[in-house]
């Protein structure tokens, strides 16, 4: 028994509205032992005055020591056991790039290497090509044509391209034609179960007429396949939840992972104050909002203390305004840390917060790090976050008589 | 999905070292309510430092309030999940007494019991009798001989003694045959499965011969076998993690136990200092160390409080030269509460410090039960502590895209 199955039995109708605020990779580290964190450094004093209002804590991602890529922190997020719910690396990939998948589509993640003329990869990223270069080669791959299959070529950065083969009958178990290797010709697309043979001979004639295509091509003449995946079956909001939920997100991989859990994608911000303003106009219209925002988790990712500080910043400047509208529940948190000190994802605990009129409140009086380890929520796996957040908005009935 | 299943995945290579120090049964209680346990009334200045540029938490062995044995206590520690890898008590005793397992070997814990006339037992512990009268009777049945069958006896302490069988065929499930009652007979050794029919008929055959040696003997003139056990099977720190690890222990129990996950036993180190010096000899060798220090869980079994505290500052004293070898991250631990208060092994968190460039500090300024629970591991299952160590290490990848 896992908690969708809690919360599919327990879920009542309500006209409570839950708002979910993700700085992505919100948490951090000091830069030297005892220092403060982003977070801690960052003044924020509308998450600060939320604290105080609310309960905050500590979300585990996955598990302790687990350091989680955007799509199994934001699956945790949604309350979907990111150890259950694996999204293919095609599937992820094409999501990123905008592709909205369907149950017909088998996606594959796409690298363009360089072949010598007896066949053998000599680079099996094509010397990291830069996206100028790649995306008309990625573009001309659009020629190939398959039968009774419709194939569809994203270009998405220096040697990487993403394709989705869109038909009947294509299971999504083929094992990768990259052979991690060079001075070896790429591995032929070889199925792993009898429901993948139609995807493994489409991928071959893939190949065959991209080979055509490429030949002559100085900065990439050939392609390896891998991460061939089906579209993930998740059960939607809707059904585990009873909530219509509305996804505000920037970025398209962001977009996709909020669709696969049946969450509609609304506006077309491209600031935080148009995410705002989306939030605002389509209130009356969804019981549950996601709010992305990515810049928390880029400057992190570039190992800058200080920008990831100023993003913080903007982020807490909206948070009167969601306030305004009223939330029953709001919660703030993010998918996983990413330390400018590490310049990556880790594993830390993410600093969450969560107001409502019945949270019981814990005496935090600042949002960060420290302060959340004195918390009332404790340390939690991201995956409790959506029951609570249920609790909170009345939403879940008794367990139980 | 273990936990295992994740680490296996996403291990790493790195040249960063990880020391585990295990002071045994370290957790403790005050006296009386409102008192300080052993661990804060001793002084610990190593430990408190430690503590302060570290991140302290409260490890739980098994689950909350489930006191472990020695074997459920490291298996914890060690990452391996003392629920799903349960070790036989024949297995448990063989390692304690110094026996090395192999694959054909199936071992037993006997007990010398006192038979009447007709058979019957009349004092299932033989009295209790003295280390000094059982051990040349134990020594005595290394005279039965079983074609094809290599027997092994060791004794151990009282009316303990251990026995194993080494051969080809040799099922570890057989039913006890210690009938739990005085006036009966023992049982007759009955394979649980039809792989240890074997292993049945040469317990018969030791047992007939066992009583003919024993015949005549005052002190103890039968016995009972137990917990038949073949070798328990866990996959190694080097496949589960990718470490080459080595494990300093003085008591063979531990070296068992390390051996069991495939840890290499290095140095014969008798005391603390010693062990330090085979710390520091073997540390280009390996990338991770089990230091075990048994004296903080003796004292406390002996509800001598004022010798454990005694304990806990000569292991305070190693620090500094565990210290000076630069460790990537240091690990500070038991595998159990052993309070004086209670002179047994117990079930409270035990007090657990780590220290590494990246481990997020939480303001923990001494090492203690009381200080740890404000601290930024929480209170996390004991199974839990080797991925964060993994991650400090900078030994795990990131998990999905």
């Amino acid at each position: 028994m896992d908690m969708h199955d809690l919360t599919r039995n327990l879920a009542v109708s309500s006209d409570s509205k839950i708002v979910m605020l993700v700085a992505d990779g919100l948490g951090g580290l000091p830069l030297r032992p005892g220092g403060k964190t982003e977070l801690e450094t960052a003044r924020t004093e509308n998450l600060d005055a939320a604290a105080k209002r609310g309960v905050c804590g500590g979300s585990i991602p996955v598990k302790p020591g687990i350091s989680p890529g955007s799509g199994p922190g934001h699956l945790g997020l949604f309350g979907y056991d990111p150890l259950k719910y694996q999204i293919g690396r095609g599937a992820l990939e094409a999501t990123g790039v905008g592709l909205e998948l369907t149950s017909q589509d088998v996606a594959v993640r796409c690298n363009f290497c360089t072949l010598d003329s007896d066949g053998n990869i000599t680079d099996r990223r094509a010397g990291r090509i830069p996206s100028e270069e790649s995306t008309p080669l990625a573009v001309k791959l659009r020629e190939v044509k398959i039968p009774n299959v419709e194939v569809i070529v994203e270009p998405v950065k220096e040697h990487r391209f993403v394709v989705l083969f869109r038909g009947d009958g294509l299971g999504g178990n083929v094992a990768d034609t990259d052979p991690q290797a060079t001075g070896v010709p790429p591995l032929d697309p070889v199925a792993d179960d009898a429901a993948s043979e139609k995807t493994a001979e489409v991928a071959r004639q893939f190949i065959d007429q991209a080979q055509k295509l490429l030949a002559g091509e100085t900065k990439a003449n050939g392609l390896t396949m891998r991460g061939f995946s089906a579209k993930p079956e998740l059960p939607t909001y809707e059904e585990v939840y009873r909530l219509r939920a509305a996804a505000i997100a920037v970025y398209p991989m962001y977009k996709g992972l909020a669709q696969l859990v049946g969450m509609d994608i609304v506006g077309q911000a491209t600031t935080l104050d148009e995410q705002v303003a989306t939030l605002r106009e389509n209130w009356d219209r969804y019981d549950f909002f996601f709010l992305h925002f990515k810049y928390t988790d880029s400057t992190g990712e570039d190992g800058n203390f200080d920008a990831k500080v100023a993003q913080i910043e903007a982020f807490d400047a909206i948070v009167p305004q969601v306030l305004a509208l009223n939330p029953t529940v709001m919660i703030v948190t993010g998918d996983h840390s990413t330390p400018a000190f590490l310049a990556s994802h880790s594993w830390h605990p993410v600093p969450t917060l969560l107001v409502s009129d019945c949270c019981r409140t814990d005496g935090c009086q600042t949002f960060g790090e420290a302060e959340c380890l004195r918390g009332g929520l404790g340390q939690f796996e991201a995956k409790y976050l959506m029951p609570l957040a249920l609790a909170n908005a009345g939403r879940l009935g008794k367990f139980g008589a």
